[in-house]
């Protein structure tokens, strides 16, 4: 497999004044190329250690890709570090100077400008249509491919698209594609998912099994370097068939699919009008749901009753059930449900109450005690939870295991 | 000046599936501190290369920072392979085993989190009260200091702050600190936000001026490099000053305040109850006020009525106004406005209706349309945006400019 090495360039994002959008949307682009990424690294706008990177990058990977440094001022050391890191001499490229001095037609250049025209012996130059940098490509005598690229990304990545990758491909590096699948699950944490699979994860080759945890969810991703996505795909079904059968109660959709959308395609295959009573979430469960394009057609709304006086005004709590039971109760979510689902026309309903924190625990209910309600008149199931975690992720994970709850009513044919 | 370095593990990092936000933070805090940050780099999980990349750190930098790879699982390999760099045994410490039992207790802890008890001989542990993997601090022989924290960054940043940082003061590593303070501004543009304070940025020098955008808002970051506190207030109090002259209007808070936090100050030092009526924020609004701790002392509830019969039923909202007017509207707002002042107790309101896309756009009302209403019955303010970008970032806009309205409103003395 070709192995491959990015190094972003800029003090700016070296001293963490932007975040490294460039290495995440490189790195997604040689995934996709079947190019094997094995290291990134960031460094300032110092000679001396963008070469130290360079000469380790040479001396372990065949394709470089460089992104940053290629500006017009004196920080802009790129193009330099490069022709030294393989002791070219810079040569003045009179076309580059005739394409910047159209880009300014009509403006003054600034004289740092023409230190653009100067590039490595032998570079091929990638247009920039975007910006004033061009690009580069090299080809270093042992056979190593290495690209200078813009680092503004709306520069940076048409000229990726649409230079580099046919480059790329004319040299034959591109043999291959590495295909993955994500299966996402909610419900059950990292450690439980890893034990349930630990036979297939231990035994794994092709495709391999990685797991990663976000909050209240894990991704199961399946991945395999193939010539042909028609391999791919029976090696992949036998291994999915597996995983599905083991965690099925947990299984929620795959790669793009969100907890909110399959939700929603849950309500809207079967016509329903979902309406929700928040408490604690105070609203993130309507957030969630609205972010999905066409919610309108199976969300009616969500009706966030912070304090008591609201959910029993709104909703038809009873004053009684919250001095008996409390707010954060299996009746009271039961009432908000009943409460929800006097909305016209709403045919499903979803309540949930409880404790964020970090204040308002007790010792019988502590904080990440939360009840959830789902169903319509004739049919409810509720659920009590036990979360952890500080008040985001409380609300976080309640907001998530209550969309869960709502999709496995859903699909158990309500 | 001491020399750092950062080191993210993790393959779902390395191959682009999230983007490095640990590395900006840390990089953002080591500047804070005066500590010289040289290079960042991303390994996988994978031990070999995690190792070199520690070896090359160990070689130029006094501390090392890594991050990710401490979870359960089989994936997580940065205890082993930082004691197999130290050549250390990896030693069972049962407070950690007790603490994670804690975690579990009334669930069954998986076999895979006592991995999590395993430590490098002589490491320091460090708490982690958000998750299961406490961090570890380590000092190798030549006297550089390592730290291991958690992936996870709302497990990471606060026990770096929380013990990194202490722990770096008592090995003599902060000689004189950069202080920044960070000044926040909402409703304004990046670019306007320069303009207006051009004159300041080209002649600034102590403390520096820097300009961070995020959805809707833009920070001011004043920083200056000095050994004491009270050198850096004077130096601070006239530039701050000076811009705050210039953009008070726009001006929330500064540093940790949040937008939901000053609106929650400004409601609560008031006496106000607040009750908010949403309908293409989905809910956003009260879920950003209840972020915040103790907003129960100040926040009724949310009425988030997605669709119009919705509008009707619970707010009021007159047919005929959303026939001759549309849902997107002044009129509409205003009944909503009014409809959410019903809920009982309540003395201030908001309310926020637009398109946010992509479909539903019209030419007379393009995606991104939206009206704000804030205000009582006896005082009302209105306010038409025109929003850009896609479905989350107009919501997001639409939420934050609708919090900065009601702020505004309020801090006018309502």
């Amino acid at each position: 497999m070709v192995k491959a090495e990015i190094i972003s360039v800029g003090t700016e994002l070296l001293l963490g004044q932007i975040v490294n959008t460039n290495a995440q949307f490189l790195a997604l682009q040689m995934a996709e190329l079947g190019i094997g990424l094995y290291f990134q690294t960031v460094v300032g706008d110092n000679e001396m250690r963008l070469m130290e990177a360079v000469h380790q990058a040479l001396a372990r990977a065949d394709v470089l890709i460089i992104t940053g440094g290629l500006g017009p001022t004196e920080d802009d050391i790129t193009r330099e570090t490069v022709a030294k890191a393989f002791a070219k001499d810079l040569v003045y490229v009179p076309e580059i100077e005739a394409e910047l001095q159209r880009i300014f037609s009509g403006r003054e250049m600034p004289a740092n400008n023409l230190r653009q025209a100067y590039l490595p012996r032998g570079a091929v130059v990638l247009p920039n249509p975007h910006g004033t940098a061009p690009g580069l490509a090299l080809k270093h005598h042992l056979g190593q491919l290495i690209f200078l690229l813009p680092g503004p990304p709306r520069e940076m990545q048409p000229m990726f698209r649409n230079f580099v990758i046919p480059y790329l491909q004319e040299q034959g590096m591109l043999n291959g594609r590495v295909i993955s699948r994500t299966l996402h699950f909610v419900g059950i944490g990292e450690s439980k998912v890893a034990e349930v699979l630990s036979d297939l994860i231990s035994n794994q080759s092709v495709p391999t099994i990685a797991l990663y945890s976000k909050l209240g969810e894990v991704d199961v991703r399946l991945t395999a370097h193939t010539t042909g996505v028609a391999a791919a795909d029976s090696l992949f079904s036998s291994v999915r068939a597996a995983i599905l059968a083991r965690l099925q109660p947990y299984f929620y959709g795959e790669d793009e699919c969100t907890l909110a959308r399959a939700v929603g395609e849950a309500l809207g295959s079967r016509g329903h009008l979902l309406a929700v009573a928040e408490s604690c979430t105070g609203g993130m469960i309507g957030h969630l749901i609205t972010n999905e394009s066409g919610s309108s057609a199976y969300f009616l709304g969500s009706l966030v009753c912070y304090a008591n006086e609201v959910k029993t005004q709104l909703l038809g709590v009873q004053e009684a059930t919250l001095e008996q039971f409390g707010a954060v109760s299996e009746e009271c979510a039961r009432e908000m449900l009943r409460g929800a689902l006097r909305l016209k026309n709403a045919t499903v309903g979803l309540a949930v109450t409880g404790i964020a924190g970090p204040l308002g625990g007790t010792a019988e209910k502590p904080v990440g005690t939360v009840w959830l309600a789902a169903g319509c008149r004739s049919v409810v199931k509720t659920k009590q939870l036990s979360l952890t975690g500080d008040r985001e992720a409380i609300k976080e994970r309640a907001a998530r295991l209550a969309l869960a709850l709502l999709l496995n009513l859903l699909r158990e044919g309500k």
